[in-house]
């Protein structure tokens, strides 16, 4: 039986839940036939408070294929399944009377409370129980609860467009854009999977940003919320975020330092924080150690404008796990911290 | 017959002359039997002034073989033969001679006096020819050349190694190198390609660089020239460059643009130069367009140092032909203007 195949499906499933399900975690799941040939229903948490993946895949394999009994099938959920109920009853109990021969795990619950319940539970009732398959995939697609759950705090990306020399803007006759549309396309994508977008003043004064959702990701979900990091709450009051059709999803924190700020957005149940700021709010963000992730679109020219990605001078951070990958004329790094 | 096969190996021939051949393209060059099976020799240009490629493979074939006429077989050149005399006889009256029945070509000699007409000659000769075949590759082993014999300026390789943010220095404590150990060897495998490496005064009286060939490099060719560019003048005589076991090969430039100066350097016959400057000098010559290529060691670091790679500026340039390549725990970024 192929359980990397039907992992990387139950993580294709669990995907779909981004930006939709928090604070709770996305999870995806696969029921597998008994000869491991078939997939019989699949399922993904589409909101919280809603059915969590294993009850939707049931529900889709009873209606797919309802001559079919489910008994000693497997079921893979990139998420260890819940074991006590909250506003959903416990998977655990769901799994056990669909009757599963063997659930293939993901990772474990980060959450102290719940982490390996489960499997005990499983394994009483004479389920065959896996863990880790594909275990890091599955840990990414639930790295902002993993954190939110352990620490109150959400999970903060900060996104830049970069000249491969670490500028930020180019000259004024070359215009506004750096990184190619297909980097721009791909921001538009990480704003459907956070809950919040963080800016400081000085952007909302000098670039006024709708910070919206757009075009084929506008329909997609509820508009992230837009907040906006001010020590002097000197904010034009005409600007987008207070003026358009998004108004209420804006929120202006004033008079607090940003680790109190980030902490407040945990405690709304803001589990990550899409950080698109000017260079100063950055590097204080990377400098008191707020950042988790580092995603940089780096154009292929040198030399261009005035303004570097940190305007500061002193702080080293070296990135873990970076990976490079080809989008459009553009190369997107990602980093962690 | 597998043309482009061949063509690979006669570019292998043809590295092994990077460096050493000066102000000669490096040549490479396989013969091929009959049933374009079996390489029965191969040969490359070794030193200005000495046989060129296709004599060394008729040569080596001579000497492997010497049983199996040639005549008939296939010759692959990375560039095409040299039709008059020079300090050696023409190829295309040794590969006449020879008796090839094919002959192919990666790309034509750049020297617009040459271009095409040896294939007018080999085919007057009753030989087949092909052209072009994996003729990017066979153009980036001649680059130096090429620039050189059209315009009598050496070809301009600028490196750096900074941080994704662009940043060139890192804070002191974190020490010297930004570069991985890996990139830095690379840097070495790049040195012995080039016939003279550039810096600015400033970098002598900060940095009192070496320069040189070293470890498993240093034996495999003369040490480059070492070319200070400097305005003032002003450079410390207990320098490195003036003192050590090289200090021959080192050469002052004063009182000349950077134009002049490289103009210069194409004139004794340099036809490559990596410019190891500082920022100030890589942005001049950025500015004058005097740069070809560019190659970045970019360390997974952000927000390092206080100095950027271009501390000028209102510079824009796009880079053509971008790749990227993982080197160590860097990424290798070259690309061309």
């Amino acid at each position: 039986m192929d359980d990397v195949r039907f992992m990387k499906e139950a993580l294709q499933e669990g995907r779909k839940g981004l930006g939709k399900v928090s604070p709770n975690p996305p999870v995806g799941a696969v029921i597998v036939s008994k000869d491991g040939e078939t997939i019989l229903g699949r399922g993904w948490h589409q909101k919280a408070g809603s059915a969590h993946a294993e009850v939707e895949a049931i529900r889709n394999a009873n209606e797919q294929n309802s001559s079919v009994p489910l008994n000693g099938t497997t079921i893979y959920v990139t998420l260890e399944p819940c074991s006590t109920e909250g506003r959903t009853p416990a998977c655990t109990d769901a799994i056990l009377e669909a009757g599963f021969g063997r659930v293939v795990i993901g990772t474990l619950d980060p959450n102290p409370a719940h982490a390996g319940a489960a499997i005990d539970i499983l394994k009483a009732g004479n389920v065959e129980v896996e863990t880790g398959v594909c275990e890091i995939e599955c840990l990414d697609l639930i790295r902002f609860f993993g954190k939110h759950i352990t620490t109150g705090m959400p999970w903060v990306i900060a996104k830049s467009a970069i000249t491969l020399d670490g500028r930020t803007t180019l000259t004024p006759e070359r215009g506004r854009w750096i990184s190619c549309p297909e980097s721009r396309k791909d921001v538009q994508r990480i704003r459907v999977e956070c809950d919040a977008i963080l800016v400081g003043g000085e952007t909302v004064r000098l670039d006024n940003p709708h910070l919206t959702l757009r075009g084929e990701f506008a329909g997609d979900r509820k508009q992230p919320w837009r907040v906006v990091f001010t020590s002097s709450g000197d904010l034009p009051e005409s600007s987008h975020l207070f003026t358009d059709e998004f108004s209420d999803r804006t929120k202006v924190i004033q008079g607090q330092d940003l680790s109190g700020a980030l902490s407040g957005l945990g405690q709304m149940g803001i589990t990550s924080v899409l950080l698109e700021s000017g260079g100063r709010l950055f590097a204080h963000a990377l400098a008191e150690n707020l950042i988790d992730e580092v995603i940089l679109y780096q154009a292929p020219i040198i030399g261009g404008g005035k303004n570097r990605l940190l305007p500061v001078d002193g702080i080293v951070k070296d990135l873990r796990d970076v990976s490079f990958s080809a989008i459009g004329r553009d190369q997107k790094i990602r980093g962690f911290l």
